[in-house]
């Protein structure tokens, strides 16, 4: 089976943070934000399946900092880990100063898409193959996170998410 | 203390999917409808806190059923269970059938908000008490997410959430 | 023939005022907001018919407040009265305070929609039998605003506009 | 004092109807052109009273014709009458053909603002000298849907409304 | 053949500039008035030709002034030249003082636009026949800028652009 | 004096084309498409000026293939040139094939920027100093396209633009 790297998937998506995208306090209105790391979790999605992809779920979003009006905010979103259908993306989102230069990190948000074929159907995807030390880290988290999602939903009994017990059960 | 019930902070959006909130399917494209749910929930935490509040997280969004342009969708947005100074937000998404007014349940999301004074500092918000028997089994679910989100954040060890534990080791 | 309640067509929107909704006097910009009532009146007239429905016109709106940026603000959309294949939807604008949780009405609108099969023909509608004590005040002032309209787009006779010429010739 | 003529505030936007300004039948959404025709009239009321203006009321909109996507939409908004510190607009609607760029009427309308000093309050305004027939007789007009305005509104005895009154009993 | 007056293809476009435009500064975001232009561009090519019309380049604009959020923009958009299936457009726009209402010019540009049938392919348009002085001005100055375009683009010698190279090899 | 290289100021923007952004014939609208290489190109002048910076012209875009809705498209922005206090941006679109995901050239763009002052005055910028060939190729034409805008805008003489009247004049 075909294999794929997650850089053949990273996309970035640098933009600016204008009025009309702001809440009421000037800082990035959450939603739009939700809005464009949607947009570029199913651009990495597609690149990695090569298919049409759908949103399946938003995992976790952490909005560490307020993002404000006349920020450039850098997206980076790249697929963690290939289930059978169904793709982890990862992204970590950054602002940057700009007199410095230097970027801080803002959010880190999880989201989890779905490949499928012209009749809506989920259809295979190609394995992930994690090539840096972050992406390894990434790569094997996916996995409990995945138990998660299916222990949350009812759709996995606890004792078999070997992974997540582990975290709860050391030594 | 002051406290709360739920129907308190009950919100609800209803709205119909136009053209220009759909993806390339016809469909309402994942991140407005995160755009749509993030509004909805912070009117939810804000008329139970009666502070400024900001999105601190998102913890859990599933897309079990694409909405087609044209449908009718209502959010329900409603304060789970609160924290210090943070509180959890349940939202339940339904479209409604034209022809027979039936409503069937669309998604299921998942977000945390924080009432901030004009300082944009922390402040303590009034605690929940649930009502229904649905409000009560949210509520209590509502501790183990909370565990479980500082254990992913590294800000828990996995052996004091003792809520989480218990659901991997049952005797 | 079928008859419905207005319960059975209420509509709720409650929404923020972010600052891209605005005018330059940082109040909610005029047009936003009847593009809202726009939406939330044909949620109303739908679920009251059933069936595809159109604007047919905008009886009457009147900006009684200023609604600024940041507020919380509710539409209530109900169906007033049904004709033929026409319905008469009146919705009230309320904004809420923060602190104190209490609402004020900011508007009041009048819009008319039509039912319509799938070649855009006008279909014939359910009556609407109004319950409580305003309900039955609006569904009475529809039939003279109805005559109204009429005389003034010149398809009716003030002659025959009974209901209206009852209000200017009280003995 | 000083007048104004109604060519004087005259303000014509032409624009196209695109994807993202539709219902779901392919034709404007009526909001959008509820909307755009907001602003038009806006700027005539600014263009006759020189100073801020605040949108009072829509005292009539009637959709007389879908407007399809793709079409080439012209609004020509001119304040019809002025009061002490009000001013009615009337708007006209037209959509032009591709080939033959004949026009044909698809809506019209009828806004009232005010004029506000810094402080909001309103404050007075020119009077309006019509000069054409139409001009006039919508002039004419003006006066009636006044009256009418404040009886609906409750603010005006039907009896003290002549202009009105002589509509339903000419001899 | 057929001509036309670049008045026919004259489209005016006058519109607020809300803070929803607007970029970090309060004034009106370069990009939407780019979009503006080209739709009211769009516009006048379509007068013009009477035909489906697709942008085929930018040429110029000249931001000279900054455009104030709350100002009154007024763009005019008028065929400037016409070649075999393309047309030159040229737009004008300004600002007008709300006390005063005396306008003053805040950019310029130019944009190229070809008519297209409904399989896309170019299809030739009616001559342009100018009738003022500025509109014959600018009907000469159109040759040099075709040919500067095409020797920009290589698709031209510029020793073939005999209008160009008189600019620059006076005698 | 401080200089730069173009790698420092480049900014890539991947985004999707929904439904939302097209023309009537389903493809990205010309508007949209200037007003987001607008934001892309503004974010490259602020990364090499570390200046607030503001639209000063748009000098050439070719809109070479329509860009349908659903690609993926990505914009490339690079500061090829800098002035005294104005730099030139070169942009490149590509769309890229879903199944192949090799990519294509869409369209070219050239705007200019100005870095300003906190009140609105030009403040210099680093220079520019190209690395690779064709960043080498477009520093040089830079130069011509600099007097070609002043010949145009009637502030220099033609026989001044040397390096202009070089590509006329050959022997």
């Amino acid at each position: 089976m075909e294999t794929r790297t997650p850089s053949e998937s990273r996309t970035i998506v640098t933009d600016l943070v204008l009025p009309s995208e702001t809440n009421p306090l000037n800082n990035l209105f959450g939603g739009e934000l939700l809005a464009r790391m949607d947009r570029a979790a199913s651009i990495a999605a597609r690149r990695h399946s090569r298919r049409i992809v759908v949103t399946a779920s938003v995992n976790h979003v952490a909005f560490n900092r307020a993002v404000p009006v006349g920020s450039v905010v850098t997206i980076e979103a790249t697929v963690s880990r290939a289930f059978k259908s169904s793709m982890e993306i990862y992204l970590d989102v950054w602002i940057e100063d700009r007199e410095s230069r230097s970027r801080s990190k803002a959010n880190e948000a999880i989201y989890t898409f779905v490949a499928v074929d012209d009749t809506n159907r989920p259809v295979e995807v190609p394995c992930l193959v994690p090539e840096s030390d972050l992406e390894k880290e990434r790569f094997e988290a996916a996995l409990r996170r995945k138990q998660l999602s299916l222990v949350l939903a009812g759709k996995m009994d606890p004792k078999d998410a070997t992974e997540l017990k582990a975290l709860f059960i050391a030594d």
